[in-house]
């Protein structure tokens, strides 16, 4: 939260856009075997042979999905692509290229746009996936970022929304709700700052739920475990607006209905805590907060025993005949109907 | 240049995220063979069997690419798919998918953004493109897309930057010029419009003009037409920033020279009179302006007997060995070297 006001400030324009694009993208190596052709011509060029290709893409507005007054410039490059990649690692597909776009304001120097590309390199590094392409360009106030993610799988591989059968396990990746409760934390911080200035935040009580809102990691390994486990989701999506919201989408396009157990939901003895201390219920909180980048997918009974032992993943529920509806079955084992109250960008500013 | 101020405005927080992007995608079909999965998973999933993959990205920004003022909402989705196709018909490939992803703050109605997806339909439509993915959020000040275009040729089809050779003849589309005179005549009408909003501009003699900024074609029919003469271009690219800016990119990613004729840039008629009435060198107009959406590229000599009887294509030029440089010849037969002196969106902020 503290500024430096004596760091370097080298302004965009002294490069023009083509210097710009050259001094950001010169350190990006090409190293998956699918990029002919990285950044530098009109287009990127990749081969995929036989595998299917997988595309997604999100926007990351300044204001809206992130406040640059807490979430360091190189975090936000990083988290736009991890927010990207995990689209990807959702269809049960290997990342492999992404395209990053940056719309900058002129108040910002050259010097924190290569913090932002620091991040997104980091990301591609310890991710393997290759930066194919991208544009850098003027906006008339803040920072936006937008990526294109790609991968690829084996056609028989893919896991779609729309596979989940009557009786299936539900199951989901890690601990839900610690970026919802980091971003919390620091909207509290924030405010603190604004009255004293001088007021330095303690945030080591919460340092695991603010690394969740500042620095999402994607669930690559378990793309990577369910292969090796020889399980093969029915149907795969990640959790991006809340676990509420996106097993109502299984429950959806997959034509089923689900009981969702509130005493199995995965949290963070750290979530818990500041649910404790914010006076916030943290089964809401699993529900609604959004950002875990956790997996939620479906498997068939038969495969149960393949994943009980193992830590990252846990049964939260099951499919049931639609009829039934999407129900939340509380600890007091009454029914309830889950209701999508993910966040929603459109009504938030 | 008339604001109806008694038009619809249904909220776009009335809708929320998933209504709105369910509300705008809803009418867009799927036609390509390699289209498996368009927009309802965490990703498209795309099939190109044995053919390369291109992949290319461009952000439009409100106040930096585009003035709402001037340019309808219709002609300004159009015109985002349209920029992007450009970059895949500069591979000499075939657009197959776009991804599109809108940021827009509350100030526009529902309304505002229906027109912008009904000009990204019809280009899609027209250019036969499946729109496969996209996101739609706010932004806390103006509209913002971001497009990613995709395409596929065979290997052997695809027209790089680097494989100019000395004594290949530089070749261009169509004429040039025409998107830049467009814009002089528009900001030109909105200063008379701001001094009095009574006044409806009398646009009858820039027609061609203000539609090639307003609503610029790629060139697909080019690719097409290039396949049925039998010539692939050793390389291209697409005129977005100027002439000579392309120029210099093909120069120097081929690391070849080139002598560039100035009597023979293609130029409309309608462009030649309006730089006489804005007192603007014409030939500027055509190495600087930029936004014309041409393709610019090199031929074999042995190929010009394929391409010289063809309306839709000039030779203005030939590349020479490196150490000769980049130069335009003057019709006063004096040779000077090229600049690059394309639009920077960076600089104009």
């Amino acid at each position: 939260m503290i500024e430096d006001k004596h760091q370097e400030r080298t302004p965009l324009s002294s490069l023009g856009e083509f210097g710009l694009i050259d001094h950001l993208t010169k350190h990006f190596e090409i190293k998956q075997d699918s990029s002919v052709k990285g950044i530098g011509d009109d287009a990127a060029v990749l081969d995929f042979k036989d595998d299917k290709v997988v595309v997604s893409t999100d926007l990351l507005v300044e204001g809206v999905h992130f406040d640059l007054s807490y979430m360091p410039l190189k975090h936000l490059g990083y988290k736009a692509v991890i927010v990207n990649l995990s689209d990807i690692y959702a269809m049960n597909a290997e990342a492999t290229q992404v395209t990053i776009s940056v719309a900058v304001s002129n108040r910002f120097p050259l010097e924190a746009l290569e913090e932002v590309y620091a991040g997104i390199q980091l990301a591609a590094k310890l991710y393997n996936v290759d930066v194919i392409g991208g544009d850098t360009t003027s906006s008339t106030t803040g920072l936006l970022i937008s990526v294109t993610a790609i991968g690829k799988a084996k056609e028989d591989m893919l896991s779609y929304r729309d596979g989940a059968k009557p009786n299936d396990l539900l199951v989901v990746t890690g601990d839900l709700g610690g970026a919802y409760m980091g971003l919390q934390v620091l909207e509290r911080e924030k405010e603190v700052f604004k009255v004293n200035p001088n007021n330095q935040p303690d945030l080591d009580a919460y340092t695991y739920i603010v690394e969740r809102q500042l620095k999402p990691e994607a669930r690559k390994d378990i793309v990577t475990l369910l292969e090796n486990l020889e399980v093969k989701p029915t149907s795969m999506i990640d959790i991006s607006d809340g676990l509420s919201s996106e097993v109502l989408h299984l429950c959806k396009q997959s034509n089923v209905g689900c009981n969702l157990y509130e005493d199995k939901i995965p949290l963070d003895p750290q979530v818990i805590s500041t649910c404790e201390e914010f006076k916030i219920d943290s089964t809401m909180v699993a529900l609604s907060g959004g950002e875990d980048y956790e997996l939620l997918f479906t498997i068939k009974q038969e495969d149960y025993p393949k994943i009980k032992a193992n830590p990252n993943l846990t049964v939260i529920g099951h499919m049931t005949e639609k009829n039934e509806g999407a129900n939340l079955i509380t600890r007091a084992e009454t029914k309830i109907p889950l209701k999508a109250q993910g966040w929603n960008s459109l009504a938030n500013d």
